[in-house]
């Protein structure tokens, strides 16, 4: 299944699962009684009902509905740093032996379709494609080889940062938070649906032009050694997003530098996973 | 006010003012209907209606309820790193010009009383005392001579650290993110108590030895900029939580080191604020 969160004609909000190129099947109608949203579908035995209740529920044209981030309201997004050794390298960062973790808030995500923020304080706006992990099964110190029964699907995720403001400090917080810069979508795609996670590819590309491009099985830091980690110090929840690291290629590496501009299209595409696509717009607040 | 939140002999959660060192009058036994919790009730007008309903809510004897940490639910807790010139030179980092930022999940926290847990992985537990901000009145783009406008409240912090997992990789997340390692609370007192919250002074004590003493004014970034700067990059909302940073003296520092033991005592007091007390105890998760 692929499952997305979206904002309907009414104003509400509600959730369901694409049927083809244009179609929805409004899961939320039938279950938002006893899911109110695709966080608390991901808990309990919420996927296997959303499975049969696929064929009753009512069908939504994608014109009627606006995308939200595929999980608007994740208790805790965890972000990995410098997992692909092709972009560890060109940071000049040393190798660590445990994964570089940082967080974002919820207030930073949008949509599939949604603008990308520059905002009034800078102009270093840099993408960052990464794999996104979304948390089905509760749990706390996981071990690596079960990581997997914990994970309900993959999405694509554009970690974008704010290359000055990650830099103020040694802590990477300011720049990964903005409003506006955190992508995720259009949709996850239930972990049944994907044999082989790691032999997928991740691409970015600005304007057309691929910018990033990886195997998952290039992260330094594998899925279950990430899943580990993170357990041992937080209880991992249902609805709970792992944006897993980005290739090499990042913008402000190049030389000459790249920062995205307003009327750029930055998209992430993971094989099997996704397309995610998003315009870059100045942000006027 | 000294507003905290609570559950009850009920089971259900609530929140209160405390009257005298016994009793709380229970304000959301008349105003949850509108602000079901604490964090609610910092939005919109519930500050000033709580104080006209202090005369009419229901009393409860604190032995009838159990403390939970000052907002349980926050939507964000901002943590400010190396914030006094006493811990920055200890740590031997760099003066920086900006506020070094993490953050905190809401399941790290606990309230006053409860024990501050040493987790399996680590024997290194570190208290930070630190003063707490929560933000009443929401913004972006805050400019700090506006700032004291948007707080409102104070409270004490146990910024609990644990040192070898805060030091994997250059980012603090995971040794800030453990299991009951954010002690908060007794009690948030409200801005209009205080009128010169840069003129208290934070004390930490460790089964009675004074660890850690400094004046809020010795902070590097003062209260204005931190909420300018922090505003920059998210909205801040009601209920969310600033930890301002902790002052020299801190248990990893020191020679011989000291970390914090099952039995220990730690307390953080902050003249006008409250004292904060904690047990220590081993996690048996």
């Amino acid at each position: 299944m692929r499952l997305l969160s979206f904002v309907g004609r009414n104003g509400q909000s509600g959730y369901g699962a694409q049927i083809d190129e244009t179609h929805v099947a409004n899961l939320g109608a039938i279950m938002g009684h006893r899911y109110p949203d695709l966080r608390a579908l991901l808990g309990g035995n919420g996927l296997a009902e959303a499975k049969a209740a696929l064929a009753i529920a009512p069908v939504l044209s994608i014109h009627e509905i606006k995308l939200l981030p595929v999980i608007p309201n994740p208790d805790k997004i965890i972000c990995v740093g410098l997992n692909y050794e092709t972009h560890r390298k060109e940071t000049g960062r040393p190798v660590e032996q445990h994964p570089s973790i940082f967080t974002r808030f919820a207030a930073s995500q949008i949509a599939a379709g949604d603008p990308i923020l520059i905002p009034r304080v800078s102009t270093a706006l840099d993408y960052e494609g990464e794999l996104a992990l979304i948390i089905g099964r509760p749990g706390r110190y996981i071990k690596a080889e079960n990581a997997f029964n914990h994970v309900a699907g993959y999405a694509c995720y554009n970690d974008g940062s704010i290359r000055d403001w990650q830099r103020h400090s040694h802590q990477f917080t300011p720049g990964k938070n903005f409003v506006g810069t955190g992508a995720f979508g259009p949709y996850m795609v239930t972990a049944d649906d994907i044999d082989d996670i790691e032999a997928q590819t991740l691409t970015t590309r600005l304007n057309g032009e691929v910018m990033q491009q990886a195997k998952i099985s290039d992260m330094i830091f594998s899925i279950g050694q990430i899943i580990e980690y993170v357990s041992s110090f937080t209880p991992l929840e249902p609805g709970d997003v792992i944006a897993t690291g980005t290739p090499g290629g990042v913008g402000f590496k190049r030389d000459p530098q790249v920062y995205m501009k307003p009327g750029d299209i930055c998209e992430i595409e993971i094989t099997k996973v996704g397309l995610l696509r998003n315009p870059i717009a100045q942000d006027l607040a």
